[in-house]
């Protein structure tokens, strides 16, 4: 059976998803969600995930809602990206709550208000007051892989770079340059370079440049 | 050995840990943590946490930060408040996350512009801007709590409800009201009526009311 990930393009949270079940060999197929004409606000929807949030991800009698738990799953089902030891997969799930936190949400708003919200709906001060707390995020993850090349300390890529990164890789402007972050930088160019890495935009249905 | 939980009275994260611990019969104490004059930011408190937040657990050779790591520690070392099937931990897993990702960062940011923050350091439309998010997020959780005492499902509390609830029961306005969220509101009665229970400024040192 092939697991089904209902997901858009532009969702980095379901990237996130869509990039551990095919780097890790995990057989899925996209279920194109058209999250900007309200998809995600039906009835129908919200029997799938009451949450109202992509992604969701089935696969055979299960239905899993929440990208650190559809990581959680594929890490499972695949024995491959939560770590070698278990000090290491602490470190994963410690990394997958600081993103969900600190780091993706507020990247995903950022995001939203400058490219798909209509100008008028964005209140003036938010965009630079959620630009400030990404600065300190990013300075905290970039730190961090200044003393090691992969988010969980061990010597492969585990979930917790797919979770912090999912987002750092559109091409849509909310204020991250890469070249601010050199750590950042280069550490993104090494997930990108892992066998069968592809860009959202690649992975799933859906894309910014088609709203334009 | 006892385990030491970092901490201040103002932080919902760490009384979910402390309400947790307290809950669960687990021996722990309190180590103040001066975050209003600046202690997250010091190189010491760095080097304890670098991501620079409260809490930190300290048990034995064991450091753990991010709340959501610490409650899952808790459930492991109690095996209480985790759910009592594989179906129920996983909606424990589930909430946290959401939690994480939806409520709990958005109360203390929104709370902290209101109370805590100088005044001329707030922009002026960022909260009604977090005060409209919230509304959503409150909206999923009175929805989900109509239909089962606990956030997970069981039939009884887990950390879930812990994590969920965290920040609501502080007495400082954010411009949430529980008489707009019968079900919450009866929920977070039910919690404070476990034995044990206690305020969160009974139950770690730092209190807002000390600030003003």
């Amino acid at each position: 059976m092939t697991a089904k990930l209902y997901c858009f393009g532009e969702s980095g949270n379901a990237y996130k998803c869509a990039l551990a079940m095919t780097l890790a060999d995990m057989p899925w197929q996209p279920v194109f969600v058209d999250f900007f004409r309200g998809e995600t606000r039906t009835l129908e929807f919200r029997k799938l995930n009451p949450m109202g949030e992509v992604p969701v991800l089935v696969d055979g009698a299960e239905t899993l809602s929440q990208s650190g738990m559809i990581l959680d799953y594929i890490v499972g089902q695949t024995g491959q990206l939560g770590g070698r030891t278990k000090a290491e997969a602490r470190q994963v799930w410690r990394w997958v709550l600081w993103d969900n936190q600190r780091l993706s949400g507020t990247v995903g708003t950022c995001r939203y208000l400058m490219n798909f919200a209509a100008k008028d709906r964005v209140p003036e001060g938010v965009v630079p007051f959620l630009q400030a707390r990404l600065n300190s995020a990013y300075t905290i993850l970039n730190d961090h892989l200044a003393a090691r090349p992969w988010v969980a300390g061990g010597d492969g890529p585990t979930v917790a770079d797919l979770a912090c990164a999912g987002y750092l890789y559109y091409p849509e402007p909310w204020g991250f340059s890469r070249s601010d972050w050199p750590q950042i930088d280069r550490w993104l160019d090494r997930i990108a370079a892992l066998r069968g890495w592809r860009h959202p935009y690649e992975l799933m249905p859906g894309n910014a440049l088609d709203l334009a």
